[in-house]
């Protein structure tokens, strides 16, 4: 049986979108650590109703429930008040806490403000959790069948309270589990291919969990194991993770927070092979990519942004007649592009890319998201045609990210050979 | 008497915190907009019971709920069988719905899978919203008092679906004020710097309102002025508009939705001048700010991402020896690099950057972060040097920020003398 635990972020300036709470995902990861599934963020505004409400429901349905801000000493800080009408009892001050803001603010050499003074109250049979990162004291309450933790929302003051008090007090409820985590990054494959062809491994509930997100371009799949030992949820994990990748095949090109561009790297490290670059409608993405990778000059020499014509002319070599036959957007002009770098670098591949990123440049033939992308190497050049959706952003991403996959592919393939 | 909104997000990738949710605090950002004020967040994993639940509070709460996640094609997206289950009806099937879908993958030239289909259900009597950025489409529904709107969790179709179908079906819920919206882009100073030039403006609660947010690196001014006319509020936003272009100066490089790199490109327009590029450590960033501009072609002609000291002499023409007595990193190096690159693709303008982004390569002299910005043109060559902080992509967004800067400001000056 699973422990339960729902966060609450107290605090107008969560509500109204100013400040973006990352106190809760935190939270929850330590939690998951001891094996507490969080069921919910709760994040509500300065308001005593609201929050002695959401604190009512959280502690009828989880067993920890952990509270984030509302604890300074102005007058919009109401969740003391809060949890003081959901346990239906008094503030009352306490001695011991009032004696530990005194010293605080004598520390600092400042007076100490009446309205600090608030900080000391306590819901009557609460108990307060010393705070040695900052001068409201925390609160631990048991409300139903809930162990109840009020934290202060300065995330500094909250990792302190969580390692100091609340992660103490839980490890009786960890029922032993231990959890691994394992992500693999995936490309070439809609989220709903990968999906189908994971869907026994995906369904709810089970041990280890698989889930899927998209960002920026490329999916990853999620894998979370827990057992009673560390080495045995690792264990899980990697075996889950093998299953994904023998599902997946080439799709899979990373994991644990690779991107691309560090995969493509690594093949080309462990070869000993550099790459040059010849850029038209990605305008440089390719090279930010490639170079967002710490230690990239290892392999990587440098690129031509080829945006007008005659740059594709003059400083890599394309014909003037390839550009009048065919146009920049070709076949014939993807492969010149790419065999022009390659020589002009010197390097062991050249990636080229030339394409209608919109929304304007299209023609009857060469509609928005048409793209040439070519991979000059030792064993010659090679084009592939793309037809991308979306505006011209989403286009020259994809696009990017579609010429880092034909090389690594290539890198893959040549070295299994 | 306010109106309320409830913000649902959907995704144990949220509730177990390997996700932050950034798509609540937006909504409730654009909410406030319309005076329509956000009273929690409330973030629950996929699970149907939970999030149906969820749905029924909340629309007992607020005049409008917001849902974002859990419509993708997998077995954990469970946001429209929650939805189905609150409103208490089934599941149909959207032909219209689904005929997009299908065009969407056609477009993408791949098959569409089974599991696609289910996006295409909608709960009975709910409509289908057209999601213009991705497959899922959302679902408007009425559910209590509430009116009920679900869209998917990625970023960018969330954002583009709150434009096209959010806000305009809650402008009646504004009060009958009218809105007009104004926006400045400042590069060149700090957050706090700004706020204080701009203190008695920001103040809460006054019409129109002013507030800053930074995303990528510039600062964002938005200024929401409303009237009982649009006329009239339009004329409040320009005013106040005018106020904060008058502290801001120089700082204040364009409006609505302007990148500094579009703002370079109208200056650079307007002269009949053209743009060239040499990139060390920002490996094609600035290319790609530049070409992210629709029609970028007409000013900016290519670069070189001279990311190898070979590639900095040989395309580029720096003497070798300059490079060995000076190091890469170095103004005179960075003086070579644009004068080089102006010559070679015969540009008027060439901007050149060369500095450390770490996290390695730094020596006792040249410390992460260090970088030099060149630009040449018709007067001459110029050289900045900057100390960045923070990390690998800070310091490289910083510089191709502050090197698109230094041409604008250059740009401006000229064109008034």
């Amino acid at each position: 049986m699973d422990t339960h635990a729902i966060v609450v972020g107290v605090g107008t300036e969560l509500t109204s979108g100013l400040t973006v709470d990352t106190n809760s995902p935190y939270l929850s990861r330590r939690l998951a650590e001891l094996g507490i599934v969080t069921l919910s963020h709760q994040i509500v505004d300065d308001h005593v109703d609201r929050i002695s409400e959401a604190l009512l429901q959280a502690t009828e349905r989880a067993e920890v429930v952990i509270v984030t801000g509302g604890l300074g000493p102005t007058a919009d800080d109401l969740t003391r008040q809060a949890l003081a009408k959901a346990m239906g009892v008094e503030l009352v001050l306490d001695e011991a806490g009032l004696a530990e803001i005194a010293a605080f603010f004598r520390r600092r050499g400042r007076a100490m403000n009446r309205t600090n003074r608030v900080q000391a109250m306590l819901p009557a049979g609460a108990e307060a959790l010393a705070n040695a990162a900052g001068t409201a004291p925390g609160i631990f309450a048991r409300l139903g069948k809930a162990r109840v933790f009020v934290v202060p929302g300065v995330p500094a003051e909250m990792r302190r309270m969580t390692a100091d008090h609340i992660l103490p007090r839980l490890t009786d409820l960890a029922g032993g589990w231990r959890l691994a985590y394992r992500t693999l990054g995936v490309f070439g494959a809609g989220e709903s291919d990968i999906a189908s062809r994971l869907a026994d491994l995906m369904g709810r509930q089970v041990n280890p969990l698989v889930g899927t997100t998209v960002a920026g371009g490329v999916i990853s799949v999620r894998i979370i194991a827990r057992a009673q030992t560390e080495a045995e949820a690792r264990r899980r994990a990697d075996e889950t993770a093998q299953i994904v990748r023998e599902r997946l095949g080439d799709y899979v090109f990373g994991s644990d927070g690779d991107t691309l561009a560090a995969a493509v790297g690594r093949l080309l490290g462990d070869r000993g092979a550099t790459l040059c670059l010849a850029e038209s409608c990605t305008g440089g993405r390719i090279g930010q990519l490639v170079t967002a990778v710490p230690g990239a000059s290892e392999t990587f020499l440098g690129g031509v942004v080829c945006y007008a014509n005659r740059v594709k002319r003059d400083l890599l070599g394309v014909p003037e007649a390839l550009l009048t036959a065919h146009g920049a957007v070709s076949k014939p002009v993807a492969e010149a592009l790419a065999t022009g770098a390659r020589e002009r670098f010197a390097a062991t591949y050249a990636l080229a890319v030339t394409g209608i990123a919109g929304p304007g440049g299209a023609t009857e033939d060469k509609p928005v998201g048409l793209v040439y992308t070519a991979l000059a190497g030792p064993a010659g050049v090679r084009v592939e045609r793309s037809l991308f959706p979306g505006g011209r952003e989403a286009v020259r991403m994809r696009t990017a990210l579609t010429a880092l996959n034909m090389l690594r592919l290539d890198l893959a393939n040549v070295r299994e050979s």
